[in-house]
């Protein structure tokens, strides 16, 4: 029933699970392409991301899935789903947990991404979580994902699907360089959690791609506000 | 910030969960009831059990939560959420999975609870998940409640939410007779998978909960098909 060959790659529509799908088109799985999509400020830009990422790598429509887990938002308590509430800009690394954390959301996401695996017989998942992202969210740890693999070969049937982390401590300027020998496309991704046309260069997220880039000595092809 | 008297209780309707609800009623704790539904055949009578469990406890609509993750019959792969497919009569016990699986669904449902316990503060996430409700669903088994214990300490901000399983190893008739005990209102819960008028008597679920008032020596309040 289950199948090594079979991946489900979680698509952001961000720049790690951009490398993150390259490198798993590399390894030429036969890819089933997830997007979770919970209201979030920047919800359909990141959709359309999501689509040109899957329309390069020629990922055909039945093995596109967007799920909409907006469920979260009646949760609230973040800034990424409580539009009462402001994102902050990047503070420098710090252990605070910013404000557009989530509670718990990254099992929500890796739950949904273990159901279609079971349905569709794929016996790997692949995420590209970052631990860079924390400082704060608990959710982004190594410790978490080893976690949440015990938990799936107790919860699931065959016990054979497996979370993969191919970026977890990567830098970003790794994860970029990692991405341009795998001439992955950053045109079509997008980071920001603010802005959807232009990006706003001092969002937590903005502001660790532009580090990453810097670092790089690449310039960013994204558009951002003010240039 | 978390609060150890605080408590959510998740509840179906079903038999189970309403003893768990009659349980920590007696525990006097401070309760948030969350409901699940995901668009199963007999989604609004569950519902109604729900919200009348609810008026008997006397909590308030301020702490009732009712999710709809009805994403999950997007995935499929269950007759419980897949209208296409029949859920099969109770065939005895075996070691067969049965039909009414949803691949991975008690992740979801528990991971709804914990992101409610921490943007409520709340320390205590219980739920009435039995074991002799396998055979077959991996997600039912102690283990896999040891696993997702590990999970949450992992996975959230202060790790101290903790899930209960306080009739996890108790048979039916068990269940039963704690609920007797608590003074628990058996009339206004809900177990049967297919219908919403009288209760099948034949599904899994109707033939578990039979054979337990059977065992007790009690006739079950609610009614039947046939009767």
């Amino acid at each position: 029933m289950s199948d090594s060959n079979k991946a489900v790659v979680l698509l952001s529509g961000g720049m790690d699970s951009l490398v993150v799908m390259a490198y798993v088109h590399s390894l030429k799985k036969d890819i089933y392409a997830l997007h979770l999509s919970y209201q979030q400020n920047t919800a359909e830009k990141e959709k359309e991301c999501f689509n040109k990422i899957c329309d390069h790598y020629q990922i055909s429509q039945d093995k596109r899935e967007i799920i909409d887990i907006s469920f979260l938002s009646k949760i609230g308590g973040s800034s990424l789903t409580d539009k009462s509430m402001n994102v902050t800009d990047f503070a420098g690394d710090s252990d605070e947990i910013p404000s557009s954390y989530v509670p718990f959301r990254n099992t929500h996401i890796l739950s949904m991404a273990v159901s279609l695996a079971e349905v569709k017989g794929a016996d790997n998942i692949y995420i590209g979580a970052n631990y860079e992202d924390s400082p704060g969210y608990p959710d982004c740890r190594p410790e978490y994902y080893d976690a949440f693999n015990n938990l799936v070969q107790k919860g699931t049937k065959e016990g054979t699907i497996k979370v993969h982390t191919p970026v977890i401590m990567d830098k970003k300027d790794e994860i970029i360089q990692k991405g341009i020998a795998l001439n992955a496309p950053f045109e079509l991704s997008w980071s920001c959690y603010k802005a959807s046309d232009k990006a706003c260069g001092k969002c937590d997220s903005c502001a660790l791609r532009l580090r990453g880039f810097k670092k790089v000595g690449m310039d960013d092809p994204i558009s951002y506000q003010g240039e």
